[in-house]
């Protein structure tokens, strides 16, 4: 197969959601850039941003492995291995370490995630949202203020109240870099990802939301598959696409994608222990395309993008197919 | 200058020592392998040892940085860095970590080295003297045992008190491959380093002496340019020598090269605050040439091998030339 040379491909989300985007888009497309929330700070990332104050690395690393050329499959397994022993290395990721140290030796986050890009031979360019330093807020519908993106992440207050409005603070602007991706893109691929703790942290950044209105690139959103407790439980496919244009903007989406098929339920089983539940397409709640007729709004495009086994994720091969039909 | 293809050069050491001599001898000669110490168990190198039950990385590192290419600019400041900041990662050295996290996902810490080497494109081998876990102890003249590397390398004893003897517990068998350099070796340079804590220890590995035995190699033994308290105060240059016969065998050194030109009393002050001076070349207890007539003895190479500033450590670029002038 031939790869598509001239379609530019941005990818914006965070988290571990992106990752099979990412892998399936580069059999597919030479030009992808991924664009990787700032936000996080749980775990291994949590405490090397606490302790070195750099940005966070895990969503890069996750990016910049995704891709990756296979040919380095020795630097690929040390950048994914993590500690799992020894009081004080047990829980980092090698590849965050890789990053922290990089930061060092050469003065700067993004140089440093260009180096790491250099060494894994990645395809593409990962670019942080943003290059300052900030922190995801959010307030819930019963006024509850929550500080940090693990709060939210790994709830501690009620899940099922939902989250009435998310916030960086301090605000920060957009890393030259990333407009100028999606200024030239012709197609933004959003998520999927945890709404709240992956996707939406990238379109509080300011000069994101600009950065959308202007571009000529087809806007393309990837709902997710199952709901989460503590950002969007009870969610239906309506409701993700109602939240994300609240922050992004009306009639910036052009492509709505949901998952008509729903697994078998051995499979979703270990999720509803988590109060994880299959996201339910209403269709009733988008415009048909009749109705939509002349005004621009998202088109809703439904598909079986579900991998066939195992976690209940998007498949690589059939999301990088989907996305490839659009161009 | 056309690099010498053919002679096969060993170094034997650990420590800080034979980096010098490695980063000079990779200009002279293709064919060059390090055997390094596994009974290092200080800083960075201990906490992992412990931790993890791993061989010591922190002598290979250095080895492997010796030896590496300089195209590899970042990747070799990587394997150099040391974290100074985080509760949790301080003091660790960034190469100490890959060489841990890649002994986990190869399973063989040899595998390991072989894995950092070709990341780093090195000039030669790096092998561990052994394969085995082992610890260093020693057996003062005062009749106190002194149980690890570290305890001898930072004496908390009467560091005046010379070591009657050292040992390996438990006893352990060379590597294959390290006895294969050497036998086929042309030349094997012994040290420079830490008598007892760097050099010593690869000779206590089972099967070493005889390798110098049989080898028809030059063997050539590099004596310290400083004494050291805890290991050598108040050694002169016959001490050296006749310590390392002691171990390594009577009939074994071919050549032992003294440094004669002291450096300035301002180079050597801060040297005196620990107790570590000059070593002096004491002719008169070194067979003369004559005396030692058809008598196979090591034969005395005196040369002026000290770096010019900083540092009283033996300089690359002379030491790698009169090695070179002894092939």
């Amino acid at each position: 197969m031939k790869k598509d040379a001239k379609t530019r491909i941005v990818v914006i989300g965070g988290g571990t959601g992106i990752f099979a985007v990412l892998v399936g888009l580069k059999k597919y497309f030479h030009n992808l850039t991924a664009i990787v929330t700032m936000a996080d700070e749980g775990g291994s990332t949590g405490i090397l941003r606490e302790e070195f104050g750099i940005l966070p690395p895990g969503d890069i690393r996750r990016a910049l492995l995704a891709l990756s050329r296979e040919e380095n499959k020795i630097l690929f397994e040390l950048f994914n291995y993590r500690f799992r022993e020894g009081k004080s290395l047990s829980g980092h990721s090698f590849g965050n370490l890789m990053i922290t140290a990089l930061e060092r030796l050469t003065g700067s986050f993004e140089k440093a995630v260009g180096e790491a890009a250099k060494m894994l031979g990645t395809q593409g360019d990962v670019l942080p949202v943003t290059l300052r330093q900030t922190r995801l807020w959010a307030e819930l519908e019963n006024r509850q203020i929550i500080r940090g993106e693990t709060n939210i992440d790994i709830p501690r207050h009620d899940g099922r109240v939902r989250i009435k409005r998310a916030w960086l603070s301090p605000p920060v602007i957009i890393n030259p870099r990333a407009e100028k991706a999606i200024l030239r893109a012709d197609i933004v691929v959003i998520g999927p990802g945890d709404l709240y703790t992956s996707l939406i942290p990238n379109i509080l950044v300011r000069g994101v939301k600009p950065a959308f209105k202007k571009t000529r690139a087809k806007v393309v959103y990837l709902v997710n598959l199952m709901t989460k407790l503590g950002e969007t439980s009870g969610f239906r496919a309506s409701d993700f696409l109602k939240v994300m244009e609240r922050y992004v903007g009306k009639n910036v989406i052009d492509y709505v994608v949901v998952s008509s098929k729903r697994p078998k339920p051995n499979r979703l089983r270990p999720y509803a222990q988590e109060e994880s539940f299959w996201v339910k397409l209403d269709r009733e709640n988008f415009p048909s395309s009749r109705r939509r007729g002349n005004k621009r709004g998202p088109m809703l495009v439904i598909g079986n993008l579900v991998r066939p086994r195992g976690f209940i994720r998007h498949d690589s091969e059939k999301t990088a197919k989907l996305i490839w039909s659009l161009v």
